[in-house]
């Protein structure tokens, strides 16, 4: 039985999502960010081509209509439309007859992995290139080919999706995802579509801080929202995710940010302990997504990401295999419920302290058993211990870890305790 | 052969305390105080029923004369007389005839040790009970059983003793152990006995240090105390200790502070180090006795329990079997001896400042060979170690634990170094 | 093959020094520096007995002639020309007959190395005596020796050698070794050649830096030069290196300052660890040479050894066993590079700030593949790492060591990013 209620939602807006062709810039990117504004408002930016963001600058706009390899038999032997990772992402547009050597310049295949069609782009450099299995590769004849990619690169504009949800403060809690990439499933459909549904839920219940979310493209979508947002997002944000690789169900993983030192990591580490103790902790050294850019020297926000199995570490990674079958609705809710833990548990962190000198007296109050037992309760024990270290100067995730007890325990203690005026939130 | 001439001391006071029914509040305390004032100069403070103690209020005093149960036959079947477990501490005056099924009602005992009375107590909630072990429970006839507790409950006072021994500073070392155990020796009058025969030690050397040293039921006590003396503690108090559990051979335990942090850890864990190596370290979660009063917040003294096995990590624990076989002079003079290696090492703890730059010339003063040699001896090693690090940032506890090196070996090097005005005090 | 070039001209100018018999003062000392002058412009000071250094005081000076043992038929059992340990060094002046019993009196052997001859000295107390190997002294007969020490121990000077070669700051790197021990090798003729080519390898280079490098006695030496330079010291010196036990294969070794946090140590360990990883770390407790002066308490300057095998932890430490088979070329040629590298580290060790905000687009400037591929490149890794952790407050070896990249891999880097203008120093 699945119980994954979201998890079948994100599941179906993947699938949706999927037979796309997205790149960092291009209509692919607009019809997935419309799709995505069916489910939340959304606001769609463009910035154009030539615009000067940080050491960067926005690329041409690229966009594709077809593109196959026929033989000379006129068999099409590649056909983008089969699958989009045939084309190098950002091919320029050709159409010519080449002989088997010259073709082979411009094939990319994975000898180790002979059935998988690799992802391949080149968004800075003008080539073109198709992208084929290893096996279908090794029966390429002598002969002409006709290649044809049917694409255009020219200017236009970069599009990403903002979703800005005001809370009681204007402290944010930031939300990073990427749409770029074509029809993959981990890396990357997963991270836009539980976004969307953090998004739904998030906007569906009372929260004191505000929400800033992102559907941009890896890399050249970060930089250019923080050369547009740095400012603002230095004075507010207080902790923020990256969003990538959330629907497998082989792993949890957590990369850290710069320092490992934010209230992100903080509050990551704590739910992971608790949730899923076995879950695998990387170093920034081990990055490779838009936390490049966020944790960056000068950027500096405390920004981590929390995964399932992560980029780089799954053999399926970036070729024809991370496929919807890779991805599960419990791979997705997984995800989805630790990311929904933390932003709890960041809504909810607060430094406590004790109203009273010594321990109060809690068998008066009911808390605390009236005849004397070898063994105290567990409750018992969380309540004392929860009350020793609520002593201002630790907030609420420091406590938990500190006496080792999972928030999700002690929430109902902070509330007795604060209904019983024995604690105050400083 | 037994050495342990306070340990024998400490067995006889011990023995002559054991009988006597003890609770929070009551005649047994006040008898426990004067016999304790035949050793050492206590005064006796009591505070009325209904004074506020913090979040807490003096219960009503407590005194017992006789209990029984007897059966149909007119059977003394359960005596307190034979031993003062066999009441709920605080029980409330009856007499009456009750079946068994209602008599089941008010028996505690425990199956899985089916010998032994369980010590219960239900100070803040009024009830009656009798203790029994189970083997005698699980005999017990239908039929008629009269059950009488011939106590009294009443507007009386809470006592306890305390004795303030003035040294040549305001500062202050704190010894804490509590009085409020009926019949039971390692917890507890372990910590009463050791307790006296330090303040008798105290007593009778020069000192430093001002020692306030009381004697208080648990909880209600220190609570009381610490809220007639808190402003005054928290300015003088460097270090203090709670003493139970004091008395059995079977081990050596260290709990902590609230944060493992002061002197009085420092001191504790330099101590055991050298002389118990092999001491059981706990956590301050796993605390259970007055330490939860000294160390919660807004409280914040510097205190932590040295014992032998402790409470609640051994089978006789709060039961009959918790005798005066348990304990021992062995024992008990293992905690004097470590609670007393603690205090001198809190009177000599200063730091010390090399006078020389450089390496003294320690060859000219007889404290280094005057031929080189392969193997620097280990006194001389200690001699350049202590004066590396005596370089004004290290006490004396820091420089043992730096160099590694007891105490007790570098005292009779300070005072050489010393009468050499080689090191100065800061 | 033997790639050792400074290696062998170090031990050719080792077995040049290694006949001389050296010790804290006198001829010895003054022959050596004078042979180093041959290689590197050292200035040689006097400074006379009696004159106060700190605690100590300039003792006589020494020199010896010759000395001997002749047994009753005139044999000449022990001769100081065949091996100049043969004598207790600062031996007083002796001419005499002794029978057997008297002579052994002054004998000096070591039971546990039969055929060693030991090395013992007697600096600060008037006393003669002969050091011979076990086994011959077992075989010495009943009857009378004739035992004649011609030395002289006179009001005189401690000699020593000093080079300061300016940089463009004042601040210092500084470099100490000892030339007070007679024939032997690894402890110590090693320190001093080593020391001598670091001090022509820096002679030929442009620095940064100025260099003090001094040649002295142990213990007396440096108490002494400390004495004259300390203030000048303290502001300037901002990393130093004691140079002893640099000449055998065995193993590299590491002794940290006082408390293991100097610019010195950091160098030390940054090197040691990807150079030789299984380099043996001791600690300050295990000192036994000039460190003891250097990091003494009011010294406080940032003083480490670097060595091969220490002293102490090889069998032929102060034999004469220690001898110019134990020592090599390689062995040699191991410390000094690991020295130079140090010293290269320290001249370039700044701390680097990225000019971008973001990660800079690298592609453009050829430092990044401008196809996207599954497997970032090494290099690739440590440019974009160098730049997160290039955040103004690491120099360069923190950041060598959170990235775990050695420095001669990142220098390559640096320069490329530097020529760039994406990196600047602070």
């Amino acid at each position: 039985m699945n119980h994954s209620t979201e998890g079948n939602w994100m599941y179906e807006l993947m699938s949706r999502l999927y037979p796309i062709c997205r790149s960092i810039t291009g209509d692919g990117v607009r019809e997935t960010l419309q799709i995505i504004q069916n489910h939340i408002p959304i606001t769609i930016h463009e910035v154009a081509t030539g615009t000067k963001v940080f050491d960067w600058e926005i690329p041409k706009e690229w966009n594709i209509i077809d593109a196959y390899i026929l033989d000379e038999e006129g068999n099409k032997i590649i056909d983008f439309k089969d699958n989009n990772l045939h084309v190098v992402s950002y091919s320029i547009p050709v159409d010519k007859y080449v002989d088997l050597d010259e073709l082979q310049q411009h094939l990319y295949s994975i000898e180790e992995q002979p059935d998988a069609i690799p992802y391949i782009t080149s968004y800075y450099k003008e080539r073109w290139g198709f992208c084929i299995s290893h096996n279908q590769r090794k029966i390429l004849k002598e002969g002409k080919y006709r290649v044809c990619i049917d694409s255009e690169l020219k200017n236009g504009h970069l599009t990403y999706g903002e979703l800005i949800l005001p809370g009681n403060t204007e402290q944010e809690i930031f939300l990073s995802t990427y749409i770029c990439h074509p029809s993959m499933a981990n890396n990357e459909l997963s991270g836009p579509v539980v976004t969307t549904f953090l998004a739904k839920w998030i906007l569906s219940k009372p929260r004191k801080y505000t929400y800033r979310i992102i559907f941009i493209p890896e890399t050249i979508g970060s930089i250019t929202y923080l050369s547009k947002n740095l400012e603002k997002m230095k004075e507010r944000v207080i902790a923020g995710f990256n969003l990538t690789c959330s629907g497998d169900e082989r792993s949890y993983s957590y990369l850290p940010s710069r320092y490992g030192n934010t209230l992100a990591d903080k509050v990551s580490l704590n739910v992971l302990k608790h949730k899923h103790p076995d879950y695998k902790r990387y170093s920034f050294l081990q990055r490779g997504s838009d936390e490049r850019q966020y944790c960056s020297p000068g950027i500096d926000l405390p920004i981590v990401s929390i995964m399932r199995t992560k980029y780089g570490e799954y053999p399926e990674y970036h070729t024809s295999l991370d496929n919807l079958d890779l991805v599960t609705p419990n791979g997705l809710q997984g995800t989805y419920d630790v990311l929904k833990d933390c932003i709890e548990l960041l809504e909810i962190n607060e430094k406590y302290q004790s109203n009273c000198l010594g321990e109060p007296q809690l068998g008066k109050r009911g808390l605390y058993p009236t005849i004397g037992l070898k063994i105290t309760p567990e409750e018992v024990k969380n309540i004392v211990n929860f009350l020793a270290y609520a002593d201002g100067t630790n907030d609420l995730i420091d406590i938990s870890n500190i006496i080792n007890v999972p928030v999700s325990d002690l929430s109902p203690i902070i509330a007795k305790l604060y209904d019983l005026q024995l604690i105050s939130e400083l």
